[in-house]
């Protein structure tokens, strides 16, 4: 039987695909991983093992200290601000090399002695960032040179690559996502509650607007309020 | 000016490569890179700054704890023995699965901002251990790979991608790699002298044999006897 690996962050989008591949695959045929890269924010592996608990799937986390000691960039490197807007020219400041490389090798790896072949993360080439790491073409070379380099059949699904987020919220009120997208984390400020200002929380908040639904992470927190 | 990223095991292959790559990009166009990953003999990474410091090249070294945390391969899991002779059929249990395509990513990544575009290994296809991420069609789609997702021009270089030990005896000898290598480290068991025993250690004595030269690092012990 086919099983999946899902890399969930925690965020909006891997959360949607955790829920895409449990339609597609059971809860038997899906594992989450998490990476613990030395992210700023604890929270966002938090809010990974919250999701994958509501959506009753097991969960491993894999430590990669390789990016801190990279440095240089507003992810991992508490010396570098992290932008309110994306700069016009150029990659963005928050842009790892490789990050998304990495994580599907390593994903590849986890999956290797597990039967896990079908690779899934949350990526989208629509994504204002223009990570040059989330576009179709870069997961289609790199699953053919992770599937040379490791004699192996892996398929790297990126079911989110073509949508908008509004497009994405429709998918996770579709899929039955919303319990679950109450316990994501999106903030690059790392607020919980979200800040609401930064370009993360801007874009998470005009998707769901677009598609008219209220947003079950702030319904959660203004309950509680 | 090109400059040259040499992944340095401390190894004989990559430590061949350091010194072509001296002579293609000259002394100030070459850092090396090690990886920490959890190797089992700490000596490879002491033989590889010892072989940086020899070849008057600088010398960076990264950390990667993920493959020690995904367990279950001889090279870093204690747990399980290193054969002396190669299997029959299948991946050597010596097989850690990506761990090239994770070295040569993070190389890119770490060369990246450093404006390093020539990224060098010692991998070879005729290595009797039949690695898949050793061949040259896997270096093929992983520049590829690499270079579509941080939108870079990376060159991928595998000098010793087909020459037989013997061939890469030779080249190291007019390379003039020899003081390099008399401290250079390839046994599996981590004898420093080499235990002569291992597979490792045999083909490297092979490849000196054919070559008709005596290795350095044994004469280095002999010496010292």
């Amino acid at each position: 039987m086919s099983k999946a690996l899902v890399v969930l962050s925690g965020g909006q989008d891997s959360t949607t695909c955790l829920y895409w591949a449990l339609a597609r695959f059971g809860r038997d045929g899906v594992t989450a991983l998490s990476f613990d890269y030395g992210q700023r924010h604890r929270i966002e592996l938090e809010c990974a093992r919250e999701v994958a608990a509501i959506a009753g799937v097991s969960h491993a986390c894999l430590p990669i200290d390789t990016f801190a000691a990279l440095g240089g960039n507003a992810l991992t490197d508490r010396a570098v601000d992290v932008p309110h807007r994306a700069a016009g020219e150029g990659l963005p400041v928050t842009f790892v090399p490789g990050r998304n490389l990495i994580f599907l090798t390593f994903a590849a790896a986890y999956g290797y002695g597990r039967g896990l072949r079908h690779i899934v993360t949350g990526v989208a080439q629509t994504d204002y960032s223009g990570y040059p790491d989330c576009r179709e073409e870069t997961l289609a070379a790199l699953q053919i040179a992770i599937n040379r380099g490791m004699e192996a059949a892996f398929e790297l699904h990126a079911p989110l690559m073509h949508l908008s987020k509004k497009q994405t919220v429709e998918m996770a009120v579709e899929l039955g996502a919303m319990e679950a997208l109450a316990h994501s984390h999106t903030c690059y400020e790392g607020c919980q509650p979200p800040c609401g200002e930064c370009a993360a929380c801007r874009l998470r908040a005009k998707g769901f607007a677009e598609a008219g639904v209220a947003d079950p992470l702030i319904e959660r927190f203004a309950h509680t309020a």
